[in-house]
């Protein structure tokens, strides 16, 4: 199996994907979860009985329609229900609770870029806020719109710009429209010997101007890039006109316009369309374990790699706890004795090309003192790799909080950064009685530094959502003390604009501010999502 | 010889560099330059017969020194003849002509980045323009003040903020002051064991800070990368505040306001400081020659290598008539047969990756229909690289008008792109009696496309200075209908601003323009460059 022949999951509301697939938890971990204080809570309120707000104003309602028609405007509770916030942890555990008051006021899916326009014009006059909304995967509230001032609020479906040009052989692009799910993107891309080679996690579920807009990271980033480097045109439509770049790979014309709109999580402009790179679909691809001593020798060992090569396609390191949890995946029986740390290389590419990486490899992570363990780890972890999310649904059902975030810095303060990450994570959730698990994995990396994915586990408490936020602030104060960045790929959405104001300062601030308000007078896009626009619109 | 060893130039106005190391024209070139319609000009106006306009007012300079300090501002000709323009042939033709009437006002000197945002208050409350100088050496009219409303206008001369920290050997980081000559920030490297390898043309004469307000790219970018790309974090002054940003390699927080700042040219604030990448040293080095049919196969061959690898550190390729015309070049004697194409490949690294390279490098090339030259015209070029300012001079003293212009696009534009840009600048010249000679190389490429540099050479008119600047907007013209960058590493600067404006379309400039206004309300920062500020005070 590979990620082509992956197809679209339904991505109803309140679980993750494909319900066939979801996860059953062994009795092993129901039994270590009772161990932990964990006790199922009470059955989800049913979707059916979640209490929406009002929809779209009729009045209002003819007018949107008058722009995209009538079958592009849907103000029915199923469409509504499945344009609720994300798929962070609090967004499910908040439906669990039957709350949807951030629904969208009605669903509206306009078929073309200039559609698209016209709609933010009508937007912008009306005064309704607008949430772009591609897959619907946030996981950092980046769909979760703060209503304030304005008259009504309502989801822009991209689904139906999901065109997928010809490939441009000789220049190895296509333009591909921004509601295009991934996983379509790969398929086309794939019968015609091509591929993006993006894998996040969120990979069966999102959309190609999602990853642009969030500045989305693969999980094989360290060979195909992130989709901002993968990305060398765009268009974008805003209340106030359209703005297209990308007139070579690299230019001195100029601030990069690319990196102002890549990042801008729609509150700058809806992207509509992408340029991208693509590459030759790998003819070879191999995926081995390794084990390192402890973490900070594979740290060392990893960034060696970025450094002096050879570097992977897939790079991955998690810490001692991490490794040994690892084992009560049921993906990850066979896998290596449960002490050091589990790292994971991927290579792809001509088949020459990897068996002569391969070999380079092997005696590089002999010499960093890497024990290689085969490639039953890394195809288990490459097989696996999109099950996490069902997993969190089947925990979640058996009373755990379980989420993850994610942070980046240098090399230099990468050990104090995960070590200010996991004190303060355990130090804030049990001071609500809910001490945590805290796993850690080193998931992209560069030249001069390398991101940290943190996954922690802990009983939901009463008010698991304020439990978990008061945790999640505390982080950001740290990463911030640290130095270190809010987020490596999850973005910034509703969840950290205060953190990532703190990280730009005021000026910094200012500036997309003033960006803002000139493309978005007002403040219509995703209002509350990245920046607190002036004048507080978005209260 | 390598980089670091070699001395900063001293930088006089009007001719480029080191006197000592003037180019003397071979008397075949001479001949051929007569034969060419060229003939010698009169004598340029001497340095001290130069006119200058008044210097700053006294009132101003008061209180100009109360922030810097009395050694910090100079009203003298000296160095106000010094800070007048740049690099480019009109401005050299200029000052031939006896034109300074773009000397700032007064130099000033600022020695940290408080002092820098204190003077910038000061210039924005007493409305003086304020130019940002660091190595002068702008081609693009960057350093071209534009008076206009302005009760003065000064250069803020970097040269005082010059400092190098130790490097962060495990980041592989190093913090540079923007007013470090180039020269010696590699001297402060390779003492340490270290390189930037940024190696541009101007290197000799640059600085640091230019080369992030610019997007410089070395001639070893396929190697080192950009310096946009090197660029990791960077501390902005503005007359309204500080920005510093750099937290992480990458970062999904935002826009990326790294790639905001460079390339904005001072007209966005100054960069005081920069924290970029080093790489180890190399141990060992190898440049080549290869010869090709035509350029067009060359091409191929080089979109190959940018593709599918293996990617050598430095990588170009002349066209066939500046292969001919390299042989004419006392450098490039012992050279190959003026037939086909010249690539110069070089390899930098450790000893053992450079020679598995080499290997690799021989095989695909000699597959890809080169024929090898071996490393004599390599080496020829590597250390004739910083000759062609000088050779330059000894033209224009000759009475030959040179200048160069670039571009970059997508793979599958390129020969049209080359085509038009080489018509236009035949058509344009030739109606003005003054035919060319037009020669390109590729000079830096990408998996996605590459750049394209060319040299035209003619007879100087009565005024070359208009008659280059016709020519110019006509290419700038052909470049926008080919949908190729205006400026691959140049800049825009003043001379680029309407093709720039044209290729970011209505709302980029409005972006632009609002961040500009945000950061900088009275428009004091280098006006006229980049964009036309609103409300046309720069006029």
């Amino acid at each position: 199996m590979t990620e082509s022949d992956l197809p679209p999951v339904p991505m109803l509301p309140g679980r993750w994907g494909d319900p066939a697939r979801a996860a059953e938890l062994p009795e092993s971990l129901r039994a270590a979860l009772a161990a932990f204080g964990v006790s199922a809570p009470g059955d989800p309120v049913a979707l059916d009985d979640v209490a929406l707000p009002d929809p779209l104003d009729e009045a209002l309602a003819v007018r949107v329609r008058a722009i995209v028609g009538d079958e592009g405007v849907r103000l029915d509770r199923d469409a509504r229900l499945a344009h609720t916030r994300g798929y962070s942890t609090p967004d499910l555990l908040r439906l669990r609770a039957g709350d949807a008051t951030q629904a969208p006021d009605a669903v509206v899916t306009p078929s073309d870029h200039e559609t698209v326009v016209a709609l933010l014009e009508l937007c912008a006059s009306a005064r309704i806020a607008v949430v772009p909304f591609g897959g619907g995967t946030s996981v950092v509230g980046g769909l979760a719109p703060q209503r304030g001032r304005f008259a009504a609020v309502i989801a822009l479906d991209l689904s139906a710009i999901d065109h997928a040009e010809e490939v441009d052989e000789v220049a190895r692009t296509v333009r591909l429209g921004a509601g295009l799910r991934t996983v379509a993107a790969e398929a086309h891309l794939a019968a015609r010997g091509w591929t993006l080679g993006h894998f996040p996690q969120s990979y069966e579920g999102a959309t190609i101007g999602g990853h642009a807009a969030t500045r989305s990271a693969g999980q094989a980033s360290a060979g195909y890039g992130r989709f901002d480097e993968m990305v060398v045109g765009l268009r974008l439509a805003t209340p106030t006109g359209t703005l297209e770049v990308g007139t070579a790979p690299r230019s001195a014309a100029g601030p990069d316009l690319r990196q102002l709109v890549l990042g801008s999580e729609g509150a700058l402009g809806v992207i509509t369309e992408v340029r991208v790179v693509v590459r030759p679909r790998p003819e070879a691809r191999v995926y081995e374990g390794w084990r390192f001593a402890s973490f900070d020798a594979g740290v060392e060992a990893l960034r060696s790699l970025a450094q002096d090569g050879p570097l992977p396609t897939v790079l991955r390191l998690s810490d001692e706890a991490e490794t040994a949890v690892n084992l009560a995946d049921p993906a990850g029986a066979g896998g290596p004795a449960p002490t050091g740390a589990l790292a994971i290389t991927g290579l792809e590419g001509a088949a020459d090309g990897v068996a002569r990486t391969r070999e380079q490899l092997e005696r590089r992570m002999r010499d960093l003192g890497a024990e290689p363990l085969g490639t039953a780890p890394g195809e288990s972890w490459r097989t696996g790799r999109y099950h996490a999310p069902y997993l969190r649904d089947a925990l979640l059902d058996a009373g755990a909080m379980v989420e993850t975030l994610e942070t980046a810095t240098f090399w230099s303060d990468l050990a104090r950064l995960r070590h200010a990450v996991t004190d303060t994570l355990v130090a804030s959730l049990t001071a609500h009685d809910s001490p945590p698990i805290v796993l850690c994995h080193v998931s992209h990396v560069y030249p001069s530094g390398a991101s940290l994915y943190f996954t922690v586990a802990c009983r939901q408490d009463d008010d698991p959502v304020d439990t978990w936020f008061e945790a999640k602030d505390a982080v950001g104060q740290a990463i911030r003390a640290v130095g270190a960045t809010i987020t490596h790929h999850h973005g910034v959405g509703t969840d950290h604009t205060a953190p990532y104001a703190a990280e730009i300062g005021p000026l910094g601030t200012r500036i997309l501010a003033a960006v803002k308000d000139e493309v978005d007078p007002e403040g219509v896009l995703n209002p509350g999502v990245l920046i607190q626009a002036r004048g507080g619109h978005s209260g």
